[in-house]
C-alpha cells in the first residue's frame, strides 16, 4: 500500500521525532551566541539558516569600512533577554519591548508609521488597502525608538507580533481589568516583547546600535551594501508613454516636451515594446519598433534615456524559452515560465539576451514589474524551483534577483542605471530601483515614501491622472520631491499639460526639482557612500543632529518628510485649505522667501496652489543650479547658488562625481565644504573649501542669504 | 557557543536532511494506497498523520449504519490522480479539477458561493469582510458540481488554489494569449487542478462520492457524526439581554414578551452573570445574580430556557485559576489563562464547575464566543500547549473543544441542548450549535446561510438593530427562516416591539416559524438521522429528488434558499420593491396561498412588508401546528393542519420525539408517512400512515388542499 518513498519517508520521520523534534529548544540565545560582526553591529545564528537568505540572494557585502566610520556603540541591551525557540517546523524569536517602546519599520507601510501593537506576516505581496505585512517590501527590520534596529535575514515569511499576545510568564504582564465594570479595559492588552516567528530550518538574527534611530538604519543600510546613486539624469523627470505606443508615437511625445518647455530626461516604453506580453520575450515587437538602433539614437539626440517595462515571465514565444525552461519553477505566471535566477546557468542565459538586445544598443534602464503579488498572479507557496528552493522562499526574493541581474549588466558597462521594482527586500538598497504600485491614495503615497526610510528601500509617489487640476498639482509636487519623479501615463496617457490651467505651475515645480540637483545629489551620496536614507521619517532626524528628542504626532508622521537633513517637505493634499506642519526643535525658515516660520513648534500653513509648503533649518544650505529642462552633460560646467536659512553657522558637504559611472565607488569624486563666515563687523559670507578632489561642476558659486534680520 | 540542546538540534537537522528532506517525494498516491472505509467513501494517510485532527478533537464517529443506508456508489473519478508530495514541511494534495467544474463549501463564506478560481487560507478566524478561508468554520471540505466532495482533515491552516496557478507541466494547459494585442487575455488563467498545502506531518484525505452533490455532502456530514436534532424549544425564539442585566432586569423582560404575546423560548444572559469577565470566572455575579436558583426556577415558571455567554478564557479571580494554569497555553487571551482541552484533567476542571453551578441548576444551553479570532485577540501561531499541540492546530479546534465539553454534559443528564459558538469547524456536525458573528450584513448573512451547507455547520442571521422598521421586518423574517430565531440585544438593547409600526408583522413572522415545528423538525430529523443539511443552498436539490440538472444563477445562488426538500424561501432585502426568483425545473406554489408561481422558471415577485417569499414544490406538503407563543411541552397533544400543494403525488415522513432527551437516538422516535390520494371519482384526500411506533404529539390531523384546481 506505501511506496516505498513513503515508508522511507516515514522511517525518517520517526527518527527525525526522536531526534529533531523532541529537543525543541527553549533558550536565551546566550550572550555567547552574539557575536559582533562590525562596530555596533551583533548577529546570531538560531537553528541550520537555510540556503538561500535575504542578503545572499542580493549577494550583498556589508560596507566594512564606512561602517567603521560610523564607529562602535555600546550594546542597546543586554542581548541575552532575546529568547530563541524551535518549534513546530518554525524558528520563534522573542524580543523585549518596554512599556512605551515605539517601533517603526517591518516592511513598506501605506496607513501606518507606527508599527507596535499590530501582527504582520511579512509577505511578498502587493498593497492589498491594509498594512498587515503584505506590501511590496517586507523588509523584516525593525527600529525602535530606543536607538537601535534589529534585521531577520530570511527569505520565509515572518509573523511578527508587536507587542501583542501576552505571555503567561510576562516578566510584565499587563494589568487584570473587568470588561464588565472595570475602567480601562482593553481589548488588546500590552505585551512586553515583540514575537517573530519564521518557518524553515533557522535564521540569523543582527542587531544594530544606535545611539539614535538614524544611525541604527544607517548601519542596517551599510550592512546591506550601502544605498545608492542614481545617474544626474535620474533627478530628471520621467514620462511613461501608453502601452501600445510605436516609435513614431514616442518620439512625437518627447517633441512634445520640448515644445512645451517641460522637463524630461527619460521615457518609458510599456508592454508593447515587446513582441509578446504577457508572458514576455523581452524582445523588440518589430510593428511597433520596427529599428530599434534608429529609435535609440534618436532619442539619445534628443537628451534622453529609454527605460523598458518587463516582468520575469518567459512566453513560449521568446527566443530564450527552450534554454530557460528546464531552469524553472513547477508553476506558470500568466502562462510564462518562472525561471531559477538563483541559478548561474538560467541568469546568463536572461543576461545575455538584455545585455545584447537592449543594453548594448543604449537602453538604460528598466521597469520590474509583478514581482510582487497577487497570489492568484504568482506561483504558490508550495510551487518547486530545480535549485530546491520553494515557492515561498523564492517569492521573498524574485523582485532582489531581477534587480540584482539588471545591476550586473549595468555595472558591468560602469554606467549607472535608475529604474522601477514592484518588489524589494532587505539588501536591494544598493540597487537602482525605486518601488511603485498600482494603488493610487495621495495620503497613502505619502505614509509610503516616509516608511520606505526605516527599511533600505526606496518608493515614487508616482502620478498618472487626476480628479481635479488642483489634485494634480498636488500629486505632482510631491513626485517631484520624491526619488523619482514621474508620470506613468501607461494607461491613461494623461501629459503634464492635461490641465491646461496649472500647466505652469506644475511645469514650475519639475523646474524646481531640476533646479534642486546639487542638493539632492549630495543628500544620495550621503546614501550611497554612508548609508544616510536621502527621505526620511521625521523621527529619523538624528538626536546628535539638529534636534533631539523628537515627539512628533502620529498625524504629522504621516504626512511630512525630511529630504536631508535640512529640507522639510509638508505636502498639501486635494482639498486642504490649510495644514499643521510640526517644526522640529529649533528655528524652522520658509524655503522660498527665508522667513521664519517657527521654533520647535506646530504652525498652520495656508495652502497656496502654486507651491508645496517646504522649510530649512536654522543654518541650513541648500545648493541650487539655474533651472535646465534636463540633467547636465557629463563634465559640463553650472553656475551654484547657495541658499543660507536662519542666522546659525551653516555648513553643507557639496558632492559632485562624473554623474554617469561608477567611478566614484573607487573615489572619483569631489567634496566641497560650503559654509558661512561672520567677519568682524557681523558681515556673513559663504565660503567653499575643497576637502577632497575630484570632479566639481559648479562653478561659479554664490551667496544668497534668505533670512533677512539674520547675523 | 552553541547550548547543548542547539547542538544536539543541529546535528539532528543534519540527520534530517538526510534522511527526511532529502526525499521530499512527488508521487501519485497510488490507488493501492486509497481504502474504502464506508459506503462511497475513500481514505488515503499521506505522510505521518499527527497526534491530532479535526474529527479526532470532535470525538467524531462515522455514522456507518446510516451511511449503509445511503448506499454504495462507484468511484466519482480515478484517485490515483491524486497528486501528493511531501515538501519544504508541507503537504501538498493536487486534485484534478475539469475546465466547468464548479466548487462549493471550502468554509463558511459570507460573499461568495463559488469557490472557483480562488486562493483561500482556511484559518480559524473572524470574518474580516474578505472570503479568504478565514472565517468561523473553516472547514476543509469541498463539494463538486460532477458529484463528489473531499475532505482534508487536518487541524492545521490550509492554503488551497482552487483552478488557480497554472502548473508548467499541466496536463490540459490554457491558451497563451498576447495581452498587447489578444483577445480574452486572463488575468488568472485557469489551472487544471485544484492545490492545497498543509503544514506538519501528514494528513487524511477522505473522498466521499454523489452521485448527486447532495449526496456527497450527506456522506460528509455522517462520517463526521451526523447532523443535530435541537430540542423543539430550540426551534422557538430566542432573545439576548442586554449584558449588565440583573435576574430582575431579565424577568421583566421575560415578563414583557409574554404582555406583548411575542414568542420566547429562551432567555440569553451577557458577559454581566458572571463575576468578572474578560477574563471569565464562570461563576454569578453575587450583585446582579444573587440567588441564580430562584431565579432559574422563576425562569422555569415561565417556560423560559436559560442560554449563558461565555468566552473559555479563565481570569486569575476563577475559582478554577490555579488548578488550570499549568494545564495552559504559553499565552493569554484578554489576560485569561487558555486551558489546554485535549487533557483530561483540565476538562474535568471546567466540566465539574459548569455542571454543578450551571447545568445542574437548570441552564440550558451556552454561548460559546470569541473562539474564532481576531488573531490580536487569541495567541499566536507559535504558542505552544502542555499537550505538545501549537497554537496554529489549537486554533483550528478550540471552538470544537469547548462545543464536545458542553455537549458531553448534556449527553450525560440526557437533555438536549441548543446555543451559539463563534468557531467551528469539521466534526462539530453532530454539536448543537450555531453559528453567529460581529458582522451585520443582511445579504452577506444570508450568503453564509447559504454556504453553511456545503460544510456541514449552521449559521444564524440574527437581528440585533436596524435603521429601519422595513429593514427590521426583513432581517426578522430570515431570523425565523433560519437555524436560530434570536434576537442578540446584548449591546443595543433593541426589543421585537422596537418599531411599533410594524410590531404586528414581526410577531407574525415569529408566529409562522412556531406553526412550522412539525415540518422544521422533521427536516431536522433527516439532519440528525440522515445526514441531510436542514438548509440548503440551491443547488443541493437532489438531482434525483425532485429535479435534475439545477442551473442556478450566482446572483440567486447567493439570495435563495431551501428549507428542506420542500420549502424555498426568497428573502426580501430592506429597499427591495420586488425581486427575482429563480424556481428549479418542476411547478411551485406559493406557500401562503396555495397559487401556481411559475415552472422551472425565473419569476419576479413584487415585495410586500408582511410576507417573506416561501415557495413549496408540487407535491410539497408542510405540516403546521396551530400557532403557539412558546414550544410544546413533552407528551402534550397538538392538532396538525397538513397542506398539499400542487397536484402531483405528495409525501412526507413526518418525525416526532419527546423533543428534549437522546431517546430517539436508541430508536425512541415516531415515523408517520403523510401522502395524499386521488379516489376514483377524482377527489383528494390525505393519508397518514404509522411507519414507526413512537412518541407522537400530532391529533387530529387535517389537510388543506392548497392549490385550486389541482387534480
Amino acid at each position: 500500500m506505501l511506496s516505498t518513498a513513503r515508508s522511507l519517508w516515514i522511517l525518517s520521520v520517526i527518527l527525525l521525532s526522536t531526534l529533531v523534534l523532541a529537543p525543541d529548544d527553549s533558550t536565551a540565545a546566550g550572550s555567547g551566541a552574539w557575536r559582533e560582526i562590525a562596530p555596533g553591529i551583533w548577529k546570531a545564528v538560531i537553528g541550520t539558516p537555510e540556503s538561500i537568505d535575504l542578503l545572499k540572494a542580493a549577494g550583498s557585502k556589508p560596507r566594512l569600512e564606512a561602517l567603521k566610520e560610523v564607529g562602535a556603540a555600546p550594546l542597546p541591551y543586554d542581548l541575552s533577554k532575546i529568547e530563541t525557540e524551535r518549534f513546530d517546523g518554525k524558528t520563534i524569536l522573542r524580543f523585549p519591548l518596554a512599556r512605551e517602546e515605539g517601533i517603526y519599520g517591518l516592511g513598506l507601510n501605506f496607513q501606518s508609521v507606527s508599527q507596535r501593537g499590530k501582527i504582520l506576516e511579512l509577505r511578498m505581496d502587493h498593497y492589498g488597502g491594509a498594512d498587515n505585512g503584505r506590501t511590496h517590501a517586507p523588509v523584516p527590520f525593525f527600529v525602535s525608538d530606543r536607538g537601535y534596529g534589529i534585521f531577520i535575514n530570511a527569505a520565509r515569511f515572518i509573523r511578527i507580533s508587536v507587542g501583542v499576545g501576552v505571555r503567561r510568564d510576562a516578566a510584565n504582564p499587563p494589568p487584570v481589568i473587568d470588561r464588565n465594570t472595570g475602567k480601562g479595559w482593553n481589548s488588546v492588552p500590552p505585551s512586553d516583547v515583540i514575537e517573530a516567528a519564521v518557518s524553515g530550518t533557522g535564521v540569523e538574527v543582527i542587531v544594530f546600535a544606535g545611539p539614535s534611530m538614524l544611525k541604527a538604519v544607517q548601519r542596517f543600510n551599510l550592512y546591506c551594501g550601502g544605498g545608492v546613486l542614481p545617474p544626474k539624469w535620474g533627478f530628471g523627470f520621467m514620462h511613461r508613454t501608453p502601452t501600445l505606443f510605436s516609435d513614431r508615437d514616442v518620439a512625437a511625445e518627447a517633441a512634445e516636451f520640448e515644445k512645451r518647455d517641460f522637463p524630461l530626461d527619460v521615457i518609458g516604453l510599456e508592454p508593447g515594446w515587446q513582441s509578446m506580453s504577457y508572458p514576455c520575450t523581452f524582445e523588440w515587437d518589430k510593428t511597433r519598433f520596427p529599428n530599434p538602433d534608429a529609435f535609440l539614437r534618436a532619442m539619445k539626440g534628443m537628451g534622453i534615456r529609454v527605460n523598458l517595462w518587463l516582468n520575469p515571465y518567459v512566453s513560449p514565444a521568446a527566443s530564450i524559452y527552450a534554454a530557460l525552461r528546464p531552469l524553472s519553477g513547477s508553476h506558470l505566471v500568466w502562462n510564462g515560465i518562472v525561471p531559477d535566477y538563483t541559478l548561474e546557468k538560467a541568469r546568463t542565459i536572461f543576461e545575455d539576451l538584455i545585455r545584447r538586445e537592449q543594453i548594448d544598443r543604449g537602453v538604460t534602464g528598466y521597469k520590474i514589474d509583478e514581482v510582487d503579488g497577487h497570489d492568484v498572479w504568482l506561483w504558490p507557496d508550495h510551487a518547486r524551483f530545480p535549485s530546491g528552493l520553494s515557492g515561498e522562499q523564492m517569492r521573498q526574493i524574485y523582485g532582489t534577483l531581477m534587480q540584482k541581474m539588471v545591476t550586473g549588466l549595468f555595472r558591468a558597462r560602469n554606467s549607472r542605471s535608475y529604474g522601477l521594482s514592484r518588489g524589494s527586500n532587505a539588501g536591494c538598497v544598493s540597487f537602482p530601483f525605486v518601488i511603485y504600485n498600482d494603488s493610487y491614495n495621495h495620503r497613502e503615497f505619502i505614509n509610503a515614501l516616509i516608511t520606505s526610510s526605516y527599511i533600505g528601500v526606496q518608493w515614487t509617489p508616482e502620478v498618472r491622472s487626476s480628479k481635479s487640476a488642483e489634485e494634480w498639482v498636488r500629486r505632482m509636487q510631491t513626485a517631484c520631491f520624491s526619488p523619482l519623479a514621474m508620470l506613468n501615463a501607461w494607461s491613461d496617457g494623461t501629459k503634464p499639460w492635461t490641465f491646461p490651467e496649472v500647466e505652469d505651475v506644475v511645469r514650475d515645480t519639475a523646474y524646481m526639482r531640476m533646479r534642486l540637483l546639487p542638493y539632492l545629489y549630495s543628500v544620495y551620496a550621503d546614501y550611497a557612500l554612508r548609508g544616510l536614507p536621502p527621505f526620511r521619517a521625521m523621527n529619523l532626524i538624528d538626536a546628535a543632529g539638529a534636534s533631539s528628542g523628537m515627539h512628533i504626532s502620529n498625524a504629522r508622521m504621516k504626512d511630512q518628510y525630511m529630504v536631508g537633513d535640512n529640507l522639510l517637505v509638508a505636502p498639501i493634499f486635494a482639498g486642504e485649505k490649510s495644514r499643521k506642519v510640526e517644526l522640529p526643535p529649533g528655528r524652522w525658515f520658509d524655503f522660498y522667501t527665508g522667513m521664519s516660520a517657527g521654533n520647535g513648534e506646530t504652525i498652520t500653513v495656508e495652502a497656496t496652489l502654486g507651491k508645496i509648503p517646504l522649510y530649512v533649518r536654522d543654518g541650513g544650505l541648500i545648493p541650487l543650479i539655474e533651472k535646465r529642462r534636463q540633467s547636465p552633460m557629463p563634465g559640463q560646467t553650472l553656475a551654484l547658488e547657495v541658499r543660507a536659512y536662519g542666522n546659525a553657522p551653516a555648513e553643507f558637504v557639496l558632492y559632485d562625481d562624473d554623474g554617469e559611472t561608477y567611478d566614484f565607488e573607487k573615489g572619483a569624486y569631489s567634496l566641497t565644504r560650503l559654509k558661512t563666515v561672520t567677519d568682524a563687523s557681523g558681515n556673513r559670507r559663504g565660503e567653499a573649501e575643497t576637502l577632497r578632489r575630484g570632479p566639481m561642476s559648479y562653478s561659479p558659486i554664490s551667496w544668497t542669504f534668505m533670512t533677512s534680520g539674520a547675523k
